[in-house]
């Protein structure tokens, strides 16, 4: 994002990292005009911050911007501050009770996860991905100015809604299939057979759970009551084509069948 | 495999496909040296044959072989039969009860099954690729000779065993991940939110889905037993996991994410 920024002209991007290398490669390469160790500085004098970090990191960070009076200073423009996290309803409510509602709009931008540090930074990234970000009665103004930035700045294609309606949506298409394919892998690894050769199908289909997300947690459990809440349909639709197999109802199964590859066709690859 | 046959040297190759022009492309490419309308005609004169057709279409033809008085014929030599589904307890149950034992050992070889007929013919498909090969007290011959048509005509590396430990095995490794998918996408598509956008990780879990298998409920019901078995501890994983959610038992969630990526992970890609 701030390679980005700066390649848009903004003229001032101050940066800072919990890894002081990955600090030094942003600001050798000019994608960041500043770096400081201690980021009260940065809540006190930026008037737009982006917390890219994991959800507990992020909620602290939270802390810290109202405790340095994030959006209080001099200025007089406002100063706005945005996450990057895929669940949204906890640091909304966390930043209203924090008194930074007039100040704070989530994001979530449906990209891949970055992994490896600055070296992995594209400026393009976000280039036409959707950007979801939250609005609130109290928080129009900063929705507005947090769009803009990630359209204008980062020709991002923004959507505001409301923080819950996104968490139960994104429970759905984001935490429901990541949770289902570490429920096959760790139960193939628990309870399948020892020893035997598993193929194409086991491959692709647990292919999520491959990389270890240190996150992840973090961020089902924050999205606990809508993951639940769609596992639950996922449980109910498996017991259905148990049943289904087990009174070797033929139409029942190709039924069933069909009706997800019929789904999956339309979704496109 | 007839085009691999071909070139290893057979010197003769009967072929019948119910599409007219697969079997007349196949002749034109030298795979097979004779087609024939009626398969009874192959049953009665060739020594070695192979049925590659959906399980219904498979159980119907091994009908047709015990019919022809497969294996009775001159020769002296013997004459042996295989089939290539994916589920093998079913059809060596079938070829005993019809008198086949001797003559009949079940094949599952472990490739992408081929679409698009003849076309998409590729010679080396089965190279270096494991093959399993049914055996029973009573086809202890027709075992070894299937094995060494896998081995000596199509280069692949059979592994003879017995069916119902293969379905077991199969149930977990093959029909449990396709079920799966299958599982997700139709969740999704029945009860999922409509109009939101799907990113990769849905995606990734339901792409078995995609590809309209035929044959895929007919195989999933002949294996039934097996796979219902596999799928209850899916099931007992997924309630678990809810119930880790449900409770905010981060440690739990996190143990049981670590377990899915660490097993994924020694699966390789």
């Amino acid at each position: 994002m701030a390679l980005r920024a700066a390649q848009a002209g903004v003229a001032r991007i101050i940066g800072h990292s919990p890894t002081p290398s990955d600090g030094v490669a942003a600001a050798r390469a000019g994608a960041v005009t500043e770096l400081l160790q201690d980021v009260r500085g940065i809540f006190r004098r930026a008037d737009f911050v982006v917390i890219s970090a994991p959800p507990a990191a992020t909620m602290h960070l939270l802390k810290r911007a109202a405790a340095s009076q994030f959006g209080r200073g001099g200025g007089g423009g406002g100063a706005y501050l945005t996450d990057v996290s895929s669940v949204k309803r906890p640091f909304v409510e966390r930043a209203a009770k924090l008194g930074l509602s007039a100040n704070f709009a989530g994001s979530h931008p449906l990209v891949e996860a970055g992994q490896g540090g600055f070296r992995a930074a594209r400026a393009d990234l976000f280039v036409e991905k959707i950007v979801y970000v939250t609005t609130t009665p109290d928080s129009e103004r900063a929705s507005r100015e947090v769009a803009d930035f990630w359209h204008q700045v980062l020709e991002a294609r923004p959507v505001t809604l409301d923080a819950a309606f996104h968490d139960s949506m994104v429970a759905w298409t984001r935490h429901l299939p990541q949770a289902a394919a570490a429920v096959v892998a760790a139960t193939l690894g628990t309870h399948g057979p020892k020893g035997v050769t598993y193929g194409h199908e086991t491959r692709s289909v647990t292919a999520l759970a491959a990389r270890q997300q240190d996150a992840l947690a973090e961020v089902l459990l924050l999205n606990r009551e809508a993951l639940v809440d769609a596992l639950q349909n996922v449980d109910r639709s498996l017991q259905e084509l148990e049943s289904a197999l087990q009174t070797n109802d033929a139409q029942g199964v190709r039924d069933w069948l069909d009706a997800a590859s019929k789904w999956r066709a339309r979704l496109g690859s």
